[in-house]
């Protein structure tokens, strides 16, 4: 497996000018599941999204004794914005490691080669394994795999795994939580990008982050964005048939008009079932879902409670929100 | 679009220690679609494959006028044996450049670096695009496309498109041959290998392959892949959605046992047009199959005949094989 990737704590998120909470859910997911761990948040004049921590300068944060700036905000792409060099340079200049996900490699822009040079502090690229991976070899393997996977990208794949993880974990089970994109890995210090692996060995990455196990241990393996999704679909469909998933978990916002990005329109959940199913098959025919987590956050609980018993019912499996009412409805059926 | 790599005819097709056809399928698409640019065959002992080429050593091949060495020879995986490296080395030295669809790059191996660097012949990597690519837009663009997709790898998907676009061309209709492979670049001499692109950019890759252009251009765009296929679907669901193709062909080696590398079994004809559609739907609503190109060289012609009527029939698709029957049942329909 791959190593941790050293990120020391405490940390200081930074999100830039980031005007929105998907933009920013790198930062949310590390608090959310970091908590402890999070000393404060960095933001620039314009930021139009809060995380909920104490807003610290970086030099406040340095005086706090936060040690590595995690940027908290994946723009679509990956890129680095010109604007927020200097706050880096800074950042490195008060003694403060950098941790990104982004697909830019930090050390690629001169600037901040230089300040790590200088300053002797670490650039952290999160998104960029060391390890060389193979294509897929298609072949079953022992123990037990669960994917998330969703109508659009940031509907809550990584949240469910990581609450389904937990869930198994304060039973007794053995599982294992499997990082796939940079938030993941920064709350779970180890994974692989499954985004920025070479097209041609995306499934063979899925499948040496979830190698084979004893039978009764669980994989929970976090899902990327969806089959229907017009730029991110084999990226999905690489994750899906390498996870080679006994049991897939669909998740969605239900709010969404359109996917993230693009004027595609949100698929129906039947259409996610039946088509990762379809899919799924080729690596495991004995896929199948194992219930619903709908991201309800932007529902009054009323609303919120109506949708998921109605989901329920009309598709016959468990349905719940993990953030608002817990996750044993989907995690008990797996034992 | 990318410019051409600026590979120097006459070729010298180098095979290595190849011992099955499919391997070297590079080498046979240069021969075929590039005869008169192809001077000789190198072959090391062991070697069983024949491309049909005469045998040349390198110093032969040198002698009489060649000027790059084309490595034919495609290992699963992308990598380059130490076996062949004298002899690569030896053709730098002969005064050959040497042009390579490999995953690996030429300049990452030192002895061949070191080799060119000391007599001044390049290494020339076509399946490393030079454009940074950015993640797919999802829109709808002008101009006609058509994408060959496959039941399995190496079943003729590239050939097809050749020779789809070649039938355009004699036929007065502009149309331009999009190639995404390494074989199909060197002999197209421009494209891009989306199977060596980072995974988030597959589907962007191919929208900017296959760029807006006049509402009656055709662009053929050359497929990769399966969507059945454990380790490459991801590939072809990226190039499909990018590629948005009004018309797709697929491509069929009815002797085929398993999949290419892996044991899964290949899928029926109606599997992968109903998959296409439903897939190809997302970006292309008006997606639909032109037709089912079928490789019989292992079969006696008229047990070819019989299976290309049968197919014809049972699915109601023109149906040929291009190379023993010509295109035209399907490429006079798209007129």
């Amino acid at each position: 497996m791959s190593p941790g990737f050293g990120i020391a704590p405490p940390y200081l998120i930074f999100i830039g000018d980031a005007q929105d909470e998907v933009i920013a859910k790198t930062g949310f997911g590390v608090v959310k599941w970091r908590p402890d761990d999070c000393l404060g948040q960095a933001r620039m004049s314009g930021c139009g999204v809060d995380l909920g921590l104490p807003d610290l300068s970086i030099a406040q944060a340095a005086a706090n004794g936060a040690r590595t700036l995690i940027i908290g905000i994946a723009p679509s792409g990956g890129s680095l914005p010109e604007r927020w060099i200097a706050s880096l340079v800074e950042a490195l200049e008060a003694g403060l490691d950098i941790a990104s996900g982004l697909h830019i490699r930090l050390g690629s822009i001169p600037a901040l080669l230089a300040a790590a040079e200088r300053t002797g502090r670490r650039l952290i690229d999160v998104r960029h394994s060391l390890h060389n991976f193979t294509v897929a070899k298609g072949e079953p393997r022992p123990g037990k795999r669960l994917l998330t996977v969703g109508t659009d990208c940031a509907v809550g794949k990584k949240y469910t795994a990581l609450s389904i993880h937990a869930a198994l974990q304060r039973r007794g089970v053995p599982a294992t939580f499997r990082a796939t994109g940079q938030t993941g890995i920064l709350i779970g210090e180890s994974g692989v990008a499954v985004d920025a692996v070479v097209a041609d060995f995306v499934a063979g990455a899925a499948e040496w982050l979830s190698p084979a196990a004893a039978p009764e241990h669980w994989d929970i393996i976090e899902g990327q964005g969806s089959l229907f999704h017009p730029a991110f679909a084999g990226v999905s469909l690489g994750l899906l048939h390498g996870s080679q998933p006994d049991v897939f978990v669909v998740c969605h916002e239900p709010t969404r008009q359109t996917l993230t990005g693009v004027k595609a329109r949100v698929p129906g959940l039947d259409e996610v079932i039946n088509l990762t199913n379809l899919l799924g098959r080729v690596t495991n025919p004995d896929i199948r879902c194992g219930g619903v987590s709908i991201n309800t956050a932007r529902l009054e609980e009323a609303a919120a409670r109506d949708l998921i018993e109605e989901t329920a019912a009309r598709l016959g499996l468990p349905c719940t929100d993990p953030i608002r009412f817990g996750i044993d409805r989907i995690a008990e059926p797996l034992l």
